[in-house]
């Protein structure tokens, strides 16, 4: 057997454990920004392309080599990283604590739900953007891949709470399923999440219980 | 009635209502420290005595005028408030954000549980320090009365979790509870915990669980 099967049978092994003991793993993130193509352009410069830096969990998406500064009323944050490819319309994710920084309030929403959200001021190497509305901090939620949400029995848009130990130990809950044939599984926090339960990339958390099933696509 | 008599009578009815409820009320402890009278002299000057800025709810403690930074290897932190009066060992209280900031890695722990801890420069206006160990990510606890114990059912030394409702509606495990006739009832947090939770000062948390009782004064 050669090193490339060993590593998918041992993917497949170690995702049918976690399957059965309804465990997740959790990733925390820092601070971050998606840009529309309009935007990549005006911070960037004319018929500018992202730089793939690194490749993320969730398909498609990667860290770029570019960076932003975000400036609020009260503060600036340097070297806030860029999630490409660009698309739809310009989110910025930051912590609570971040929010203090800037001087702003960001309010905890699922992604992509913007309308109302706090603006803030965007400084790329060629050019300054202010956003109306964009900046968020990110509700607690878990990717899952279709098979995840059968065998853990949920459903996306269920909201179920989440368990870890240790010297923090925490029950999360009020957290988001999104489930998609495109999904891994894992678990996304914010760095105030991941400090508060001393949670380091990779911990797993155990679904203890759902909160509640979405009328639509739930059971 | 006087003014100071009703305010004694609401204090009294809202103690009864948190103690039939098990709540209490939470306060977020920013990063401060709390200094040995030799310290107080060595950064502040010979002979010098820490001014009282704002009384704090715990019995004769208060916010001092005075400020320090704290230097570790990675970065400063500027304005760090110094907690009066000095006192036994010099302890520093951050949260493991911080320890990012400064790049030190502070272990969870429970006030006055120095040893082995992490070290830290300190900057004042007269001096500089460095102290091997001292520099500790605040362990979350519980302050209460001893009639708070009586009505909660709880002794020094338990350990309980603790929920708060909300958007980032959360339960906190391994809350030690500290119970003292000179305690006034508050559950004390870090910022961490706090934004990972959306908990601004005063919200009120429940006592769900006993997780432990404590061996030598437990029930």
């Amino acid at each position: 057997m050669d090193k490339e099967k060993i590593r998918d049978l041992v993917k497949e092994i170690v995702k049918d454990m976690l399957q059965k003991a309804k465990q997740v793993p959790i990733a925390a993130s820092n601070r971050h920004i998606h840009l529309s193509p309009e935007h990549v352009e005006r911070l960037f410069g004319r018929g500018y392309q992202l730089t793939k830096l690194k490749v993320l969990s969730q398909p498609n998406q990667f860290a770029a080599k570019e960076t932003v500064t975000l400036i609020g009323p009260r503060g600036k944050i340097p070297n806030v990283r860029v999630i490409g490819p660009a698309r739809g319309n310009t989110q910025v994710e930051v912590s609570l604590f971040d929010g203090f920084t800037l001087g702003v309030k960001p309010p905890i929403r699922n992604s992509g739900d913007l309308k109302g959200s706090e603006s803030i001021t965007i400084q790329g190497p060629r050019g300054q953007i202010t956003i109306k509305e964009g900046l968020i901090c990110a509700a607690r939620h878990i990717h899952m891949h279709t098979s995840d949400g059968e065998a853990f029995g949920v459903a996306d848009g269920d909201v179920v709470q989440v368990k870890v130990d240790g010297p923090r130990g925490t029950i999360f809950s009020n957290v988001l399923i999104r489930v998609s044939p495109k999904y891994k599984l894992e678990m996304h926090i914010d760095l105030d999440e991941a400090n508060a339960a001393n949670i380091k990339n990779g911990y797993l958390g155990e679904i203890i219980a759902v909160e509640s099933r979405n009328q639509v696509s739930g059971g």
